[in-house]
């Protein structure tokens, strides 16, 4: 009886050790690698001795915990961004929702064709097409109601390929790279040309940052006390400007006012971005990830071919996917 | 000789222990009183009882240190707005630095108004005159070259009264809840109507808040590269809504994404910021201060009627200045 006391008491000690240390910052103390779902090499080791430099008091790269500003782009950077971005996949699924209320919209376009699934049509949808149906899925309803249909989306709605939740596509060294900083006193910033409503419903949760960490698009609020309630009800307008391109580094001036000595990014629409980070700014970083790995994850070029072509003008670090990323996803093995 | 030695050196010591200890927060742990320039009273009572409570584990009213959101006005309740707005005083000033290369602004309103000091057009000013006079002080240049020009104001100007730098005219008792506030790890915002970039030109200096962490009026600013510099150019439109009424509690949600627990007022365009601020929101607590001693400060209600009125009906703690103030400002004794 004695020793079987002891030997669940040792049970219980070994279950409790695993438990604590079981995420990637306490894996990080005992393996000594921060990156482990990243392959060795040069951009591994780039990105290890840019942050171990700045962070060293006895580094002449040293930088200040306040200014350790790192800003990643969300969509194909954080998380995938095929076959479309997931927030225009919430949009035609509230379309689809929304539809018995609005009959006319069986023969109105773009409404017609996301109820009937044209891909033809929706593959050359126009940008107006697309505002329009982001206006009516976002806007003319209070905060909280979009937030709750918004969050039931991202705990029900699965990824089409990888049967996973959208909010658990997403890139396991991205993360490992967002813990590594986070715990280096970094100041960890999502600058997203997405909605910044949709993606802090997730960003604590799945990133670790806070609400007030999140740059994205973003449409005009009011505010009103309805009956001892207040509330914000969310106009059908885009505030200048669309956090892409050079509205990027418009608002991280805007939100932060310093500028990131890391920027992360994947497609053209990053540009500005990472510009802003690197122009007469020592130290910095700038990292292209590139969607190359059309066996674990895509093999696209679309949208990105001028940002490959500025990266050897800027010095921009490109990640492959293919050769860089040991683990795409935390839900896979490899 | 020996002596001697031992001296300079006690000295040496007792010089360092009293620069070590000179900051506020330092002075706390000596004397127990995080609040020493207020006076004992229930408005200190209740705000130390308020900060204890929700920062001890203990407590039913315990709030995690994320949540610990703290909004704080800055025109009249972190540093005085008489005998006019600090920042209008900045632009009255840049008309007659920019005068010269404005031949016709001799003959033309406002700015003749300005020029000549015409203090009965001044007292009417229109609110479209004086987003003129904005506009053209703080619009049209680099953000590089506003900075520059902004803080030799903020380094050189003195206030009439005082004459004091402007931006050491602020509230010690203000500054002491500020760094009471940070010990206890909230976040601490600044959430003024004045513009966003002129008070991140002395925040950090002045109240230990950073740029992220200030929240006010702003106006477009768009992004270039020339010759390999990065830039942004300041355009004459105001980005809607003003941080003022109604403004505030939007920008807060816009900056910031969480609802504060403490906010910090003192006029009628607070209003609205200390209503989110508490309705439905526990614990929570408002203060509102009340410029009531004409003789360490200024007397007035003009433009807080409405405030003072609320504050029965939703529990905001008036502070008066007369009262609650043991020592208005750091560079008077009392």
């Amino acid at each position: 009886m004695k020793i079987d006391l002891k030997l669940t008491q040792i049970i219980i000690i070994v279950i409790l050790f695993i438990f604590t240390f079981s995420n990637v910052a306490m894996a990080q103390t005992i393996t000594g690698d921060p990156l482990p779902s990243w392959n060795e090499g040069t951009n591994k080791q780039t990105i290890i001795n840019f942050v171990e430099n700045v962070t060293d008091p006895e580094n002449p790269n040293y930088v200040a915990p306040e200014l350790r500003i790192a800003t990643f782009d969300n969509d194909g950077t954080l998380w995938a961004e095929k076959p479309m971005y997931f927030q225009a996949a919430f949009s035609l699924s509230r379309i689809r929702e929304l539809a018995p209320k609005f009959p006319e919209w069986k023969d109105k376009q773009p409404f017609k064709a996301v109820l009937e699934n044209d891909q033809d049509y929706l593959a050359n949808i126009t940008v107006n097409e697309l505002l329009e149906i982001a206006m009516v899925t976002h806007a003319g309803m209070s905060q909280k109601e979009f937030e709750q249909e918004a969050k039931e989306f991202l705990d029900t709605a699965k990824h089409p390929r990888f049967n996973q939740l959208y909010k658990q596509v997403i890139y396991q060294p991205m993360l490992e790279l967002l813990t590594y900083l986070q715990n280096k006193q970094f100041k960890t910033y999502i600058c997203s040309g997405g909605g910044l409503d949709f993606i802090r419903l997730f960003s604590e949760e799945a990133y670790d940052i806070a609400p007030e960490n999140v740059i994205g698009s973003n449409i005009f609020k009011t505010y009103e006390i309805v009956s001892n309630h207040s509330q914000f009800i969310r106009q059908p307008q885009l505030i200048e400007p669309i956090n892409d391109k050079a509205g990027k580094p418009v608002n991280i001036e805007r939100f932060i006012g310093k500028k990131p000595m890391l920027a992360v990014g994947n497609s053209d629409g990053d540009i500005e971005m990472m510009q802003y980070t690197v122009i007469e700014h020592q130290p910095s970083l700038a990292l292209l990830l590139h969607h190359d790995d059309e066996i674990r994850e895509y093999r696209y070029t679309k949208g990105t071919e001028k940002a490959l072509e500025l990266a050897k003008e800027y010095n921009w670090k490109v990640i492959s996917m293919k050769q860089d990323f040991k683990q795409v996803f935390s839900f896979t093995s490899e």
